[in-house]
């Protein structure tokens, strides 16, 4: 029996939370799926049971307890600032926790699960966008991040609203016809038709409504649209999202080193992807791009470095080889 | 004691309610100032509350009663498509007026406030944003006029949103820096302070939060600051304001016509109506720009209309004439 004390770390997003059990050597003792984990979002009590439904999984595979746990890192958005970890920290010490509890920055997470260098930059760009400068293994540079009402330029948000805003131009005849209508009606269950009142297409009147029925954040549902059928249309919102995420690296980029990639924007080749880098020019020669799946290794990786180990490239390719056989 | 019947046109908008009584020759008998008109906005009863109240002032200038009414011309947005005019309409007929109620859109009373032509244009730009081709009287074109999520550029909530984010760039060092930053910011009671965290400055993070604690149409309030204090930001947003609103009016124009403008955006003279007008380019030679404040005078031009009068620019001249007593 080993009885070397656990680290958990903890991927906590909106949509859902990621648990890895591990030990200062890197193993992956566990790993487990919970619900919403993000209490600004979620409401802290459901937020604590995603959290605390992903470790009782990582723990059922490692066959240990949490009373056996000497550190928890919480890796979200927007946790570090308040101080106020009680939600938390209470249901922890409930099932026998008595460790440390440390809230780290979600992007930090990313960052850690696509590098261990103490120099470099993250990147994500799934509902929202956000990117990170990363020195001396803390977040000294944030850009963007800012939600989808004032930010989030180049995200699956933005992609979305600028696909709604030119399904409705096209219909509306004030911007150019796009294959991107047929396919954002189909999401509504509408379809074009030669009905006009006032010189306007029913369609438009009946989407509009739809449109303004849902909540905005929503819109990020269209976006995949733009990937499936580039016209002209989808194709120049593709460029402009790619620029946007360059211009936003861009003002907190002060020399080479790996770029972690979060989120499936640029995660994937393709327009993005091409005017990211085109825009970037030279700057892109200094940078290594590492898409990741999300930040479960990484908020294993600050769990070993908060318990006084050494969150190198061979604990962070062994966390990588390890937690493969678990999903 | 003229017993001829009395004639009233309502412009009943999201903020206020006008209410102007006439007869057949055009003259204006009596003019009020209500609340809130839109039942979609402000609910059935307090926008028929608004209208009533406009009227009831209107009727104690003229000293008459709404029983004396043939017909009353309600101009409002969204109305027309609808049909359920009830809420209106039993109040009217319980203050013992039993004539014709007719509904009409904003924009066809924005037109005839300034024009009496059977063929021309409004462009309406306050909070939102929308233009209509007129044609044998009716409107037979639209364009925009779409929202705040997914249209109204060009709009003061166009404009607002831009300021907005042009600040919250500046903050973010992902834009330029800009003056309107610090109207921003005194705005919601903030100040530029030299306090970071994780490369953040504490008042963008502020900032974010207060803009996102209010409804997004109130962003519109934000609009007169780029017309107060035109550094080059705010040039470059009022001048894509202008080019947005050219290219909506460019979507329907088909010729030459009067162009009724209505909202304070393009009303007044300087960087919008400059942009506006270089983007029309020669097609600009063919309008006549006529700004006019509200559509009270449209909808009693209406309401003339109606009762099967001629509302031709005799009527237009009296009525404008006429009224200015009132106001």
């Amino acid at each position: 029996m080993n009885h070397e004390p656990l680290l958990i770390g903890l991927d906590a997003g909106g949509t859902s939370t990621r648990a890895l059990v591990t030990d200062r050597h890197g193993r992956c003792l566990g790993y487990g799926v919970g619900g919403r984990g993000n209490p600004i979002s979620a409401g802290p009590e459901r937020a604590a049971d995603g959290v605390l439904d992903a470790i009782a999984q990582a723990l059922a595979h490692s066959g240990r307890s949490l009373s056996e746990a000497s550190v928890v890192v919480a890796a979200m958005a927007g946790m570090r600032a308040t101080g106020d970890h009680g939600w938390l920290r209470d249901r922890l010490v409930t099932q026998g926790f008595d460790g440390a509890l440390v809230f780290e920055a979600d992007l930090l997470a990313t960052y850690f699960s696509g590098a261990a260098d103490t120099f470099g930059y993250a990147l994500v760009s799934g509902t929202g966008a956000c990117v990170v400068r990363v020195q001396n293994g803390i977040i000294d540079g944030t850009g963007d991040g800012l939600g989808w009402l004032v930010g989030d330029r180049g995200s699956g948000f933005w992609i979305g609203h600028a696909i709604a805003r030119a399904a409705v131009q096209d219909l509306d005849h004030t911007g150019p016809r796009t294959t991107l209508t047929d396919g954002v009606l189909a999401r509504y269950g509408l379809q074009r038709t030669d009905v006009r009142q006032f010189g306007r297409s029913e369609e438009l009147e009946q989407l509009v409504g739809l449109l303004y029925g849902h909540p905005p954040i929503e819109l990020a549902g269209l976006a995949p649209l733009a990937f499936e059928d580039s016209d002209a249309v989808a194709l120049g919102i593709l460029t402009e999202a790619g620029e946007h995420l360059a211009d936003t690296l861009s003002a907190v980029l002060t020399g080479p080193g790996p770029l972690v990639i979060g989120g499936s924007v640029v995660a994937r080749t393709g327009p993005v992807r091409d005017a990211f880098l085109a825009r970037l020019g030279t700057a892109a020669d200094g940078l290594e791009l590492r898409p990741v799946s999300d930040g479960a290794v990484g908020a294993a990786m600050l769990a070993v470095r908060a318990a006084g180990g050494a969150a190198d490239d061979v604990i962070l390719a062994r966390l990588t080889e390890t937690l493969a056989a678990f999903r």
